[in-house]
C-alpha cells in the first residue's frame, strides 16, 4: 500500500483561470480537484498524504507541511527520507480514477511515469524513492526521463489521457465537463458551467 | 487481422494550422501524420484502408474512394457491407503506436472506442460492424456512447493519451514535438519547428 504525495496549493490555485473563477472559487474548484484525486488514490488502495505549503483544514486528510521551500525541494526532502515504494500525484488531475492509477502502481519498472499536458510531469510512482529525485517546472517529463536514465533506473511510461490531462485553463474544463464523474465536475455544473462548440471546437461557458 | 479504416483529407487539411502552415505544407503534414497512423496500425496486425474523398498517389496503400460523401455516410456505407471486425481510427493522431492500438482491438467487449480531445472519437473498434452506425462532429463521444448503448452493445473506453490527442492547433504540435517517434514529427523539425515555453506553458515556435 503505497503512499501517494499529493503537492496542494491552497491560496490563490490555477491562476489561469481567473478569467472565469474568482479567487475564492479558484479555492474551491483547486479543492474539489484535490478530493477526487484523493478518492481515486484511496480507489487504488494507495494512502493520500497531502503536501502542503500551508496546512489547511480537514478532519481526514494526513497532511505535510513543508512551508517556505519549492515543489521539488519538498518533494525531495520527503523522497529521501522514504523507506517504501512512493507515488507523487498532481492534484489538478481530477479524471484520475481506479483503473489508471492501477496501472501505473502495477509497473515492474524501477519507476513509472505519466506525463502531463505539454511536457510536463502529472504521476511518478517511484519503487525506491531514495534512488530517485524529482525536478519540476518547465518540460520536466523529459527531465525525469533522463534523470531515471542517469541513475540507472528502468522506466515505463504509462499511456493515460485521464492522467495526461491536467486542468489549468478554460479550454482544459472541456475535458472534465466530458469525462468527470466527481466533485469538481460537479462543482463546476454548479457555477453554471456548460459545454459548448464553436467553429466545430468545444468549449465552455457560464451561463448563470 | 482486422482492417483499419483511416478517413483522410487531401486537399486543404488542417485548416486551423493555416496559421503556421502554408497549404502545401499542410497537405504533406497532413500526409505524414497519415502515414505515422498507418505505421502503427501495421505494427499492431491491422490491414490499413484509406477512406479518401479523391483518390491520391500511392503504391503501397490500399484505397476507398467516396467522392462526394460525408464522413458518416461514407463511414456507414463501409460498415453495412463489412462481415468481419473493424477498426476506423482518425489520420491526425500519429502519437498512435502498436501498444495502443493493440490496447483497443484486445477489448472483450462489443465496441471499443477512445475519446478525442474536446469530446470527438478518434478510433472505434467494433466487432459486428453493422449492429453499429457512426456519428461524427460536434461531441461525437456521447453520441456513439449512446448509439452503442441504443443497440445493446457493450463499450470498452481505452484511456489512451496517445489516441487521445489529435492534432488540430498550433497547440496540439507541442505533444507531437514531445512525444512523436514518426514521420510527422520529422516533418515539423524539418520546417524548424521547436518547442519554447512562455509564462510556464508549453508552446512552439517556427525558427526557419
Amino acid at each position: 500500500m503505497p503512499a501517494a504525495i499529493i503537492p496542494f496549493k491552497q491560496k490563490n490555485p490555477k491562476t489561469r483561470l481567473s478569467c472565469i473563477l474568482s479567487e475564492t472559487e479558484r479555492e474551491e474548484f483547486a479543492g474539489a480537484m484535490m478530493l477526487d484525486v484523493v478518492a481515486a488514490v484511496k480507489d487504488a488502495n494507495c494512502r493520500p498524504v497531502i503536501l502542503g505549503t500551508e496546512p489547511f483544514e480537514s478532519e481526514d486528510l494526513v497532511q505535510v507541511a513543508m512551508p517556505g521551500k519549492g515543489l521539488s525541494d519538498a518533494l525531495n526532502e520527503y523522497l529521501s527520507c522514504a523507506l517504501d515504494a512512493v507515488l507523487i500525484i498532481m492534484a489538478d488531475i481530477p479524471l484520475a480514477d481506479e483503473e489508471s492509477i492501477k496501472r501505473v502502481i502495477a509497473t515492474e519498472k524501477d519507476l513509472a511515469i505519466v506525463p502531463g499536458r505539454g511536457g510536463g510531469t502529472n504521476v511518478i510512482f517511484v519503487r525506491n524513492p531514495s534512488k530517485f529525485h524529482v525536478d519540476y517546472y518547465g518540460f520536466s517529463f523529459e527531465k525525469h526521463m533522463k534523470i531515471a536514465a542517469d541513475s540507472g533506473l528502468s522506466v515505463e511510461v504509462i499511456d493515460s489521457f485521464r492522467l495526461h490531462t491536467d486542468i489549468d485553463e478554460k479550454e482544459d474544463l472541456v475535458e472534465l465537463l466530458i469525462h468527470g464523474t466527481g466533485k469538481s465536475r460537479a462543482y463546476l455544473e454548479g457555477l453554471g458551467f456548460t459545454l459548448t462548440t464553436e467553429k466545430g471546437r468545444a468549449g465552455v461557458e457560464r451561463k448563470k
